[in-house]
Formats: C-alpha cells, structure tokens, sequence
C-alpha cells in the first residue's frame, strides 16, 4: 500500500499489525529509532545477551522483553513484539522453515524477544547531511552480506558478522562516519570503508540478503555491522526454535535517533 | 608498601595476588583502564546481565568470565579474579559478612564474574587536562555515595545508583564532562553537577563508601555514576552468595583507555 512516509511509529505499527503493511520499512518514519529481532527460548537467552555485549558494533541491544512477554516499555507504548514487524522468519534447528507477517500462534511463554538497533535509524540522519541513500533512491532493500569478521563467541553462540553496505561518493566518506559514529546503539560507525574482499565479500553485486544497489563511479561501498547477524550465528548455532525479523523488515519504536546520542 | 605508581598492570596484578599491597589503587598504572566486580551463582547471572546492560551508566560491563572460571581473555593475560583485587566483600544474603584480600576458597564451579568499568581509569586523562583529583592530593579513597536515583530494574535486580564524586573549579567544569564523555565504558560523563541534595546526599561530608574529601571555595561536587552500584543492589535484593571487590580497591587490567574510546 501507499502510506505517508511520515506518520507516526504508533501509526505505521497499527498498520504492520492489521497486515496493511509488509514491506521493507527504510525511510519510514524518519527520526525514529528501528530495530532488529531475535527471539529464543529463556534458556538459551543468557548466552545470547552475553553474545550481544561482547559484540555491542553488530548487536547493540535496545531492549530485551521480561521472559513470555511480546511488550517492552522501552521501545514503545502500543507495541507487540509478535505482530508489529512487517514479517517474521522462524528457524528450527538452525533451518528457517517459514516466513510470516505475524508470530502470534509460535508465541511460548519462555520466549525473550531482544530489540536490537537498526543501522535504517540512521539514514534519516545522513540524509540530512545531504548523503543520499541509493536503496531508497532505488526502491529496493539495502545490500546485506555475511563477511569473514569472526564475532566474539559467549556460550554456544559464535559466528561471522553480517554487514550492511551504502555506495558513499568519496568526498562524504568522512562525513559519513561522523554522522553514524554519533548513534552507537543502531551499528554507528561503519566496520569497513572500500574493497569488500578486504572482509571476505566475493562479489558486492551478489549480497546475501536484500538487494543489489548501484555503485557509481567515484562512489566506494562503507559497510556496517548489521542486526541479521543473529540471523547468521542462528545458522551457525542451530538453537531448536528460533524467531527473526524479516533482514529490511524492522520494528518502528518510539525511540527518537536524538535520545540514543551519547 | 612503598611502589612505583607507573608499573605495568601486569606487575602491579602480581604484587596485589602475592598479598603485598591491599590499599586503593587509584593513581597506580595511569592510562590503564581499572575495573570493579560482582561473582554471582550462574543461576543470577542472566537477570544481572540485564540489569547491567539496561543501566550502562553506572555498570558498564567490560568482561564476563565463562561459568567457573576464574579468567577473562579481554582484560588481562595473567590475571586471577579470585587474587587480583587488593581487598574483596563477601555477602551472604544481602549483608556483607567478610572482607579478604583472596577469594580462592571461597570459589565455585558455578560463578560468574562481572568485570565493570571503574571512574579511576579516566583519572589519568583528567590530570592530563590539568584537572586535580582531589582525593589522590588528599591521599584517600574517593567518597561515593547512594542516591536516590532508581537504577532500571531487570528480573530480580533493582535499587539505587550510587555515584562517586570529584570536587571541580568552576572553570573545569566542561573540560571536566568533555574528557570523561569520551569514556563511556568507564561510566562517562557525569551523572550529576553541584547541589547533592538534588540527588540524594543529605550531607556531601559523610559519603556511603570511601572517604571524605575537601571542596574547595570556588568548587563544585561533580558526581558520577559508580561501579559501586551492584553492591548497593546486592544489598537491596540479597541474593543468597555475592562477592564483590572493597570500594576503591579495583582490579587494573591491560585494556588501555585510549581502547575503550568510542
């Protein structure tokens, strides 16, 4: 459907949770904070929340639900945790057997949800440094690719890091990293700025989730940790049952991108 | 005894295992990142995780050991928790029952040990900025206090922030937030400039933890949120077995400040 760039993140929630809405939600709701999901069992959840400190560039963490609840107060009033990302992959046994719009009828009473920032909160913030962001000139979700940077191992979860990547002409490279550096908590600062094969990425035409983007002349690929890394240590790690957003399909929160500045 | 403040960290961790200095450390290794402590069972470890990870102010975690050891890759080779803080607290049940300078036999198969961010390790950047601390002038421990500030609760885990406090000339006042802002993973900038009663502190002279300190005419307390603050907790919700480092005696590890920048 066609909505308003610009509503609210209440609103546009109320839209994904009715089902109006199951796209990529880049340039949605500008200024506001959007996150990435992983959902698992109570016992396994320690070990990821120790993975996720130690490697706070790939998963810093928003917030994490109580044990069986879908709210969590600090991302938003008016949220569910099972109903308000655009679309959902569940895993089993590292597998991801199904993709859906809504995880209500997997919901078990030892899920912990962790909310984890979203370089997308960002974007608005370049874009008013006058850097354009192609996937959204585009209409496409943004290149995302598994590279060869080992993660920080905690307990059983270990794994590769999963990068986002925008094409920067040269002359804002450095604006670049200033305006991202200042959000920490959704990826900050880029982890790699050129050759992709420097981090183990064959071909930058061919990303392993989302879209290719155009890299014009005089432009060079800068790459940031991204919150499908879960996604990758799920793989990895094999975890029996195991809930992840949709890579590009992120929650909208209440949190402004401001309110996250150190 | 009588040492050199400049050793490595390395050889002071020696001298602090092989009992032969058991005081506080601030002053000593200067540049070097300094660490407080919290070993709790592993069956409390996943609520205070959360706790840390939802109060990075006042716990900002730089390690977590692996269940039962006594090791932690990240803030040191040859470093043992059990032996490498001059001076520990044993809490049973929410009051401290001993305070040792070893805690080899008090060790279990099942602890987990919190490596927590220290305000001395900023020291060394503020008397490079020409900013006096006040309370290595007055060769003492730093005065902290408990405040009536909420940490945000996680699980079982909940109660009040206590903050360390330095007195700062007015003229050094953001000089003083600018340097330490720099180190969010040593507890950052300021919690807190002038009037302690906004915060708390009925009387600025009898501080909860260390010792008193002169503020100057012309002085402002400025206060920082303190790796202190588990102990306070540890006392609100008393788990059953809790060892903590003493106040002011800190574990100093090989991470250099200049790394912990952002």
């Amino acid at each position: 459907m066609d909505i308003n760039p610009n509503i609210t993140p209440a609103e546009f929630r109320r839209l994904v949770r009715e089902g109006r809405f199951t796209g990529t939600t880049s340039g949605y709701c500008p200024g506001y904070a959007q996150a990435n999901l992983i959902i698992l069992p109570k016992e396994e959840a320690y070990d990821f929340l120790l993975f996720a400190m130690r490697n706070p560039k790939a998963c810093p963490i928003l917030d994490v639900t109580e044990v069986g609840s879908r709210k969590t107060a600090f991302a938003g009033e008016d949220l569910d945790i099972a109903k308000d990302f655009p679309k959902y992959r569940i895993y089993r046994n590292g597998v991801m057997t199904e993709e859906v719009t809504d995880v209500e009828k997997y919901w078990r009473d030892d899920f912990v949800a962790f909310v984890i920032g979203c370089s997308f909160s960002f974007e608005s913030e370049m874009i008013d440094a006058g850097i354009e962001i192609r996937h959204n000139t585009e209409n496409c979700n943004v290149p995302m690719y598994i590279t060869n940077i080992d993660c920080v191992p905690a307990g059983k979860f270990s794994g590769k890091m999963v990068v986002s990547m925008r094409p920067i002409p040269y002359e804002q490279i450095v604006k670049t990293v200033t305006v991202t550096a200042q959000l920490p908590k959704v990826h900050g600062s880029p982890i790699h700025i050129g050759e992709p094969s420097e981090i183990g990425i064959i071909n930058v035409n061919k990303p392993d989730f989302g879209d290719s983007v155009t890299i014009k002349d005089g432009e060079v690929p800068v790459f940031w940790p991204c919150g499908v890394t879960p996604q990758s240590v799920v793989m990895n790690v094999k975890p029996e049952f195991a809930i992840t957003h949709a890579p590009g399909h992120m929650l909208i929160t209440d949190i402004k991108n401001v309110d996250l500045k150190e």
